[in-house]
């Protein structure tokens, strides 16, 4: 941690912080110019609450050196982390493709869209069975009658299922899910990401609207302090200025992540842009520069969906994706899992 | 609703679109134009999924005319809402400062930071027992133990006290609370709004940091839905590239909510800001422009807070804003409660 | 300046590194820690490049102590400036309203419009003769029959006019200007930044709409380094997500610029805006955090303008606004020039 | 053209605005609800100002249904246009690699750097002779002697060469150039663009930090419509919240722009991220969703580089990005011009 003091600091306020930074254990460098001075500390500054040291009227700005997250930090785990998902490896060299409709709809819906993207070589399942909506009168999801669909349709399958959580109060409803969703909007639900820290289940983490990469990767530390670190970090698109797309795809943050964390990086082209012509090149493009996987929508018949459909692909339009995928995958030298 | 149509679009295809809506109860008429055609829809349009028209292949754009939310519209209810706690008003020609510490630390502390913003003329009492913190490794709050807390400063000040909930799982701890708040990171943690529809309490809801203001107001009217309308809007600043300030203080959204929503309007200025200089002259800022209240950290010693320390005033300087507030809050007719 | 090296950095390659430094006059302090290495610079250090620094393998980040801004840093300038105009001072103390249209269109319209102003109590006139338009087939302004036309009304009313200037070409046009205005998409035209930095006259330079308070200053200190000091910062709103408003006027770079600067700071709600409705309460917000005038785009017919009709107030709202705004001003303590 | 009514909006306002419609030669459908009134406008509209429209306090909103932009739309010109330069083709199957230093420095820098990437591949030659920097007191470039020393690289390699106007003044100076690169922050300089459309000679158009796809097709129109067509368009990174990297890429930009313009599309990740070790990836990226090119910035001694050294590869590492970018072209069935 460096600290940066303010132009002709008073001595007994500067001895007041330094007798305070020395009661945390660390080692301090004072560095004297002409007019500023500088603090460099060092040990381990990850108690040191910088709030506290920024507060201090003699101090101009507090930075970090170090990383503040540790178990998802490749530093200390340069080995990629594999997910196991029920048998399915996602991560180092394999390819996912995780496709399905935005919302379960009926029994009819998830499984032939279900078989349909099997057949088409997805390797898992999604489905929202607790949908996040913008209007209180829009669907809002089949809820436990949803998963319970989503279980027939991998029976039928084999396909393992990914859904997403809304509440801590729904948490039992999913014993029998393969891999829990948060979705962007909760990816700093705190109290639900402790929760899921020791659920004992793979986690597929969104970065929020408006998150930072380090927000993002302290978010999987929130999982990983509990002691779960099956997790999958899903890149789906920030919010810009930009308004031809639904959001940015923030293309960089694939090897970005890669290079900062030994987790397995997925991406959502559907959400990241909400137009469906660009789910192929966007997917090709997420491939070229390193993911881990896809999270693709695909409905049955999207001008009658309940969320989403704008953005879903039919199972034809997906099919012809998928075979692309397929190429650029292992052109890649990934392998189709 | 305006639907625009691609060029040059297939008959079929249009005649099953306008025979779908025709079923959803509006009323349609076609504007043929030489190369492009529109639909402009009439009736209860708020049922119709925007997404289901925009993902039919012969559809260009889509458009909303009516806005979304209709409880918190003022334009279904002109007068302005008074929000009543504990025998206060917040709301019309009334002026409050809630202020108090990011964090509850102690009872010593948040007694003494109750009485010296009571003194200096704060109204509600703030204080944070559950904190929503980017790192698992920061401290996350007193908790329970928090909340007990400021019911005894309540006790001792007769301020009524406003605290953040995080998780539905603690609701009946907040059971002796004057005000809930929901913070930024929760503003679409819908499953949350929902229940707090029929918790019977006034909620203060804060803008989350990338949400438009009609994504706030639909927030609004997830927890009007549900019959609680004592709802207190609270802008608390917006992310943006500029990186001088935490975030940008988004003053527009004032006179632009009070135009939109009958609901009151109170500014955050320290989590807008992150830079204890600023609450004053955006505090007078906020009164110019109509708001009906403000929300302040203050700390009785801020450089050893336990959150954000460096965005909290101390009593003195909080005494000092007041002074400045007051004055402003008289000369805008605005009357302190 | 603050170097952070990677971990286990090579000593050859750090050797290098210190002598380069050395060889340009700066004394360097070097703080070890168990994995990380810091060199703290001292000196002159505004002619390093940082990008050279960071350019190197073994470096993790490299910081800048000191604003890179001089000329126009209040640290070494602590007096305001005033910027006197045709015999008005604009700065520390006075309240200086620039009114007038979007562009000048006739003769009739801009003198109509100057004299209205006038009597409603602005202190200079505005407006554009050559106008940037984001469409090649929009009205691009009379260009110098609208300069003609300008000095015509400032004979007939005495305000002192304001005009922007789109290209070096045309500054011969603008030897009789009182101030030339550089637009947000101009702020960053260097070349025409070091013109104007001896052609003796006031500039105001407006901010860019996606530019930092840091970059804005750098754009100031062009014109400063030149030898001009007679500069009016010009906040008008930033580019973010939101869409409600045409931009985010970021009402905090009021008090920070004032904080960083000694440069006067005038404030355009409408352009940050778009919206006539929120040119009062802006305005009021700006004075009360501390902004030293507005400019303020007014014409006899907005309906007809051939530019910015929707963000001009007509004449008789521009009266109403200003019997607020001089209340305002005069309850802020400062002067209507 | 579709313009929204207010709720009960006065008949002869009303009158008004449909009889200044009429005599600007438009087609007006009256669609009429029970609270709201929308007129639909057919035929030419391109010259009615929305921003009249919006001004009239019957209005609430407006909105075009056709794009502002004609000579680069592809829907009036939909096959791909190829830009010529001298002899090479960049677009339609063509795959060019622009690179070089960020700023010419010395006749043996600049002849070095063009045989180096020459061999590994480079189509044409970049480098800055007129530099936009920052600050005041960076190196701005060599000027009319980096022009010329450009040109002699040209002759030593035969590779076209591609460098940045600044400034109008300059013009005659670019008369041997091959291509002219208007930078981002000169993207919405009109008067530059203008001129520009005809000089006869192709431009190298990057999109502004903070502008949408919209806003850049409508520069490249200015272009157009002066007569000049050989417009190349590159995505470069805008502005956004996330400071990992130095801008965000927005990868969509380039399979939106291929459908929206009949214009090739070029990417530059070096300016995009700031990162070298992104430039492999995201060219790679950029190439499977479609780009017809790169460009890349390359010096021989980054660290020792005037400009942006911490993004410049060394011709080493440009070497082996190479390698990859030509495996991936041709798995993308893109020919190396």
């Amino acid at each position: 941690m460096i600290i940066i003091l303010k132009e002709n600091c008073e001595k007994p306020k500067l001895d007041e912080l330094v007798g305070w930074l020395e009661r945390q254990d660390v080692k301090i460098t004072t560095v004297t110019g002409t007019s500023k001075t500088i603090l460099g500390l060092l040990g381990d500054t990850s108690k040191i609450d910088m709030e506290s040291v920024r507060a201090r009227d003699i101090v101009e700005s507090v930075r970090r050196v170090q990383e503040p997250y540790k178990k998802v930090n490749r530093k200390f785990h340069p080995t990629d982390t594999i997910v196991e998902v029920s048998g399915r490896k996602i991560g180092q060299g394999t390819f996912n493709v995780i496709a399905g409709p935005c919302s379960v709809e009926s029994e009819e819906q998830i499984t032939l869209v279900a078989q349909k993207v099997k057949e088409s070589g997805a390797t898992l399942l999604r489905g929202g069975a607790f949908k996040p909506r913008t209007s209180p009168y829009s669907f809002q999801g089949l809820r436990a009658d949803g998963i319970e669909l989503l279980l027939e349709a991998r029976k039928l399958t084999g396909l393992p299922i990914v859904t997403e959580i809304m509440s801590l109060a729904h948490i039992d409803l999913f014993a029998d899910v393969d891999v829990i969703q948060v979705g962007a909007r909760n990816m700093q639900n705190f109290e639900l990401l402790k929760e899921l820290g020791h659920c004992g289940k793979p986690i597929l983490l969104k970065r929020g609207l408006a998150n930072t990469l380090e927000e993002f990767l302290m978010s999987a530390e929130y999982i990983a302090a509990g002691g779960n670190t099956d997790i999958i970090l899903c890149e789906r698109g920030i919010r810009t200025f930009e308004t031809a797309t639904r959001n940015t795809l923030d293309i960089s943050a694939i090897p970005l992540l890669k290079q900062y964390s030994h987790l397995p990086v997925v991406v959502d082209p559907s959400h990241a842009t909400g137009i469906t012509s660009l789910v192929e090149p966007l997917s090709l493009a997420a491939i070229a520069c390193g993911a881990d996987g896809l999270i693709i929508e695909v409905h049955n018949d999207p001008k009658h969906a309940l969320s989403d459909g704008a953005q879903s692909l039919t199972p034809e339009q997906f099919d012809s994706v998928m075979k692309s995928v397929k190429k650029h995958a292992a052109f890649m030298r990934k392998e189709m899992a």
